[in-house]
């Protein structure tokens, strides 16, 4: 685990998007963050207080957490200068960058001078079990896409939060690195050693409460050839009492994959429902999630009726439109 | 690839069970090897000359093939003194033990001084890319199975074979220790990090003459919830145009997982297809692999053409009875 409160470095984020790691602990645990760090000409502003490194370790700041997306798979000297100062006053780092921290020799040095922890959380930290397939109590929802990112870890935590809300039992259990970051723990599976996939799902989601859910981020899709044996591990690791169809509506074609078309969401249905009741015989599709960004509001609500209507399931766009629909459901299975 | 032809090293094996990767060898590479080595007690034979080092060497062996399970998981003084003078004597060492050639201090010297390589197959030696779907030229066929150890590798080597005595165009394709063993080359993909499954089994099998078949031994199984999602990429990444289902008929629950049934073929079958068909729409089931080891002759026969009717498929055992009718269906898709 990631110890917290952070301070988000947004560094030198040519812009909002780049930012998105912060953006994310914002939006979903801004009490996870005492405020935000940045160099001149960022050109990213999450809203939170701009601190120097003194003023977050006053506010109480555990560990400094890269937000930001780095340029060219480089940390830049203008960085390095932040993040061995940081570690100098006894700030961890975390990081899900794909150049790692701990290849850094500066940081390294750094932080064994100072008996600092670099987390790069794009590198599993544990050695997990093969999976035994046995059932565990509890509930778990998955989200599972007809593409890659398709609104899955965004269902996901809008799920938690209204649960957390309504005082019932809940947790986001993150699959990625993102995830991994907002929260402070998690698994990175798209980095884990295939044999033990499914076995790092069962890790993540341990028998719990029987009126606890785990909300588990998705990975890929069925339908994606490049990530979907991830996918299906989730899917048997996960043993999921839930699945949450999610959609994005404007796709042309499968994400990086040109020659592939979408599935509808009756093929993800009825492809991935009899695929989790090999694990859990109980399963049930809940609902149906899809990102209407890209649609004006009276658009996106007749698509969402249409879709409800269609697969006789709840149907939200859960970041614009709330969660409350898809609770109901799991609520009600 | 590791360099043929091996001399192939029994050591003190038990039995002959723990020298099945050898008895691979033997079986279905024969001109691979030269002979075999035994040290006093060994309980194994493969039918192969015994010889020393020396002899071997004479012979024209290029590398020491440990083709035996050692016993606690440990590499004892009896076979390190061996495997050193092998190394010395300018011979390659090639292993698919879960401890590592790599990780033995006296091997990686003797290694280094004689500039000898350490092969250890069950840890990738290449960066696969991630996969991008693009359909390939040449055909492709896969084996899959209601469960693990269900005769996949078999099911394939002997399709290949046949291919071979036909005088056809054909390659099996490795993807596990004891195959690429056999074959010199492969992909040991239960190793492989997630996010590259389905692009080390598109870099395994590339373009190809187009009335060339690739084999491609199958892991897991869709039904095994430990490694499903390695069977998922081998489905996605292989873009098979055939299909051969495998069956071992006298489980009675799914090997290590005693809570869950084998699903029938008819379930295999239709799970798979569309999964499959993702990746190439011309995907067809082409035939059922039965392990007919348990059933006396007439009691196989029996169920192979029980089980053919049944399916309206081509059904043999291939290592018992020969996989010509598995080829005959390829050949006429």
């Amino acid at each position: 685990m990631i110890q917290t409160p952070y301070l988000l470095f947004l560094g030198d984020a040519p812009d909002q998007l780049a930012a998105k790691v912060a953006q994310g602990i914002r939006d979903w645990r801004p009490e996870n963050a005492v405020g935000q760090f940045r160099l001149p000409g960022c050109g990213a502003d999450v809203g939170l207080t701009d601190m120097t490194l003194e003023q977050a370790k006053a506010a109480g700041a555990k560990t400094l957490v890269i937000g930001v997306a780095n340029r060219g798979g480089i940390i830049s000297a203008a960085w390095k200068e932040v993040l061995v100062r940081a570690l100098q006053m006894g700030f961890d780092l975390a990081s899900g960058l794909h150049n790692l921290l701990r290849d850094e020799d500066d940081l390294v040095a750094a932080a064994r001078v100072a008996g600092m922890t670099l987390h790069d959380v794009r590198i599993p930290s544990v050695a997990y079990p093969i999976a035994n397939g046995i059932k565990r109590t509890g509930k778990r929802c998955l989200a599972i896409g007809t593409d890659c990112s398709a609104g899955k870890m965004y269902t996901g935590l809008s799920m938690d939060a209204e649960m957390q809300a309504r005082g019932l039992k809940t947790t986001f259990r993150p699959t990625g690195q993102t995830g991994i970051l907002i929260t402070g723990g998690g698994v990175p599976l798209d980095a884990v050693i295939a044999d033990f996939m499914a076995g790092a799902v069962e890790y993540l989601t341990p028998d719990n409460d029987p009126d606890h859910w785990d909300h588990i981020e998705g990975q890929g899709s069925l339908y994606h050839v490049s990530y979907s044996g991830v996918t299906m591990a989730l899917i048997h690791g996960g043993q999921p009492d839930a699945l949450i169809l999610c959609h994005e509506p404007t796709r042309t074609h499968m994400r990086g994959l040109p020659g592939y078309a979408l599935p509808t969401l009756e093929a993800l249905r009825d492809t991935a429902l009899p695929l989790a009741r090999i694990a859990n015989p109980a399963c049930q599709v809940a609902g149906v999630s899809i990102n209407t960004k890209a649609l004006g509001e009276d658009a996106a609500k007749t698509l969402l009726e249409d879709t409800s209507a269609r697969l006789g399931l709840p149907a939200t766009d859960p970041f614009r439109f709330g969660a409350a629909p898809l609770v109901d459901a799991l609520v009600a299975l």
